[in-house]
């Protein structure tokens, strides 16, 4: 099935206690679109570059499936830019520079060939441009995912609220879940968010691994224990490219594959970390991923023999 | 098979940001051998009380299956006491008091009926006192498991180390292994403690789970999500005693076998924090525990169908 996916195209310059990069490629678009093309077929985005970005990397996309006729590229304009600086425990960073450039006005349009998209990603954007894709959309996917951040809590929380109550998952971060939620236990604070809108919620924990929730459903999924995090730079979006990628391979929404696409979607994650930016979504091949994958089942699967006393 | 436990039987008074308590029960012997009394049948307890512990207890003990030969009751001394006040994050606690008691010249005798035991848990006491333990058997038990805490790495580092040279399975919690391994990566500090000398190695997180490390093989158990945590006291040791009383209760050590384990351990301890003490553990049914490993499969075991694109 078809997976319609919106999100920055841009450059990112990565500081971490193991080095620095120039510019690089990044964005949630990116990111998404890489991690999902293991699994989804039938891809397209909507996004929007300068004249200054690498037509290698989109030629890549491509040659993965991805379909850019949605991506517009403004001549005489600059890509998106975000630069920043990892702490030594990796899990807070600075914002050193945001050249907002081609995503100031970003206005999405949705080519008419993507209409009837299956399911929909929508990666860290205002919230205002989230809802106006759902709402050009002339049919309503099977399943609308976004992704936000607390920057958006913080200067558009009403704004966020009228996308949250539009859209079926939404993936987030443990501290994001405690701000929109103003619960401490993330228990708590998923009653909270699902309340406002979102059947299905995750939460993302780091190293810590993943929750979903739904009903009164919960499925917990750990992280790869790794000797060490090089550069966390993207692996949520990848997650959520390899989740939505696994679901719209599968065309199935039932909470047992959702808990399958997580750990699809870890799996890609585990591997973004190991090298700056994209370098490793791109070098790895299909039988890495399979291997990763049957390391997480090995990691946290059990046959749960038990015989009462 | 039999199960030998060496630990504290103790009070505690306890705060939380959901209350207090006067003296109660405590103590990690306490914790051990109520959660492993669900699952092994024969289990015997070396520790030390003063004649003010209440004989309730000690009954209770009893009726669960736990020979008492091997505690010593001394006549006109105090039980070892602990207080601790938690803060509100549940993860940190101040002691208040510690008074040692019978603890300060704590002579672990092991009666003659215990010699052969087939596991042995070392609850968290002096490295000395662990250690003349595994001196004084005369067989050695097909498993040997030990607890310890920060304290003892601060003042007993190389005491420390030649017990922990003797025992197969150490379990220790996220901090301690740190500052055990001087690694902050976790799967690092992993090898360096299995360097010194316990072939497996278990890591409790708290709210995060729990890993399990042997060989190049790791597991990880989630922790069940709870609302809210009442009292963590005692968790650590609930986890301890459910995981050797499930092996000592199938007699398997097999790496397949401890996962199970650590799922049993993980669903007592869920329960130890509901309630003050061992309240909530004396409360429970064998039904009652059935049904949260139940809650654990659900929580974290899937199919992983998996076809590669």
């Amino acid at each position: 099935m078809s997976l319609l996916t919106v999100g920055s195209v841009a450059f990112d310059a990565i500081e971490t206690p193991f080095g620095k990069t120039d510019k690089i490629i990044g964005g949630a678009g990116t990111y998404i679109a890489l991690a999902s093309s293991f699994f989804a077929k039938n891809q397209n985005i909507v996004s929007v570059v300068g004249d200054d970005f690498p037509q290698e990397m989109l030629d890549l996309l491509s040659q993965r499936g991805v379909d850019l006729t949605g991506l517009q590229i403004k001549q005489g304009e600059k890509t998106f830019f975000w630069s920043g600086k990892y702490h030594n425990d990796m899990n807070t960073r600075d914002t050193l520079i945001t050249e907002l450039n081609v995503l100031e006005n970003f206005d999405p349009i949705i080519p008419s060939d993507y209409q009837g998209a299956d399911f929909l990603m929508l990666g860290n954007l205002s919230p205002q441009v989230q809802r106006s894709v759902i709402e050009r959309l002339t049919e309503r996917p099977k399943l609308i995912a976004m992704d936000t951040m607390n920057f958006w809590m913080d200067i558009a929380l009403d704004e966020l609220k009228k996308t949250m109550a539009l859209v079926d998952l939404l993936i987030i971060n443990d501290e994001e879940a405690r701000q929109l939620s103003g619960q401490s236990s993330l228990v708590k604070a998923a009653k909270v968010i699902r309340a406002m809108g979102p059947k299905y919620l995750i939460i993302k924990k780091g190293e810590h691994g993943a929750l979903l929730f739904h009903g009164d459903k919960i499925f917990f999924a750990p992280a790869l224990p790794l000797e060490e995090v090089f550069d966390p730079t993207g692996a949520g979006d990848t997650f959520a490219g390899g989740f939505m990628g696994y679901l719209a391979s599968t065309g199935d929404i039932s909470f047992e594959n959702m808990k399958r696409a997580i750990i699809a979607g870890s799996a890609l994650a585990s591997y973004c970390v190991e090298q700056f930016g994209t370098q490793k979504l791109v070098e790895i091949t299909q039988e890495n991923l399979d291997a990763r994958i049957q390391e997480f089942v090995a990691l946290s699967n059990y046959d749960m023999v038990y015989q009462a006393n």
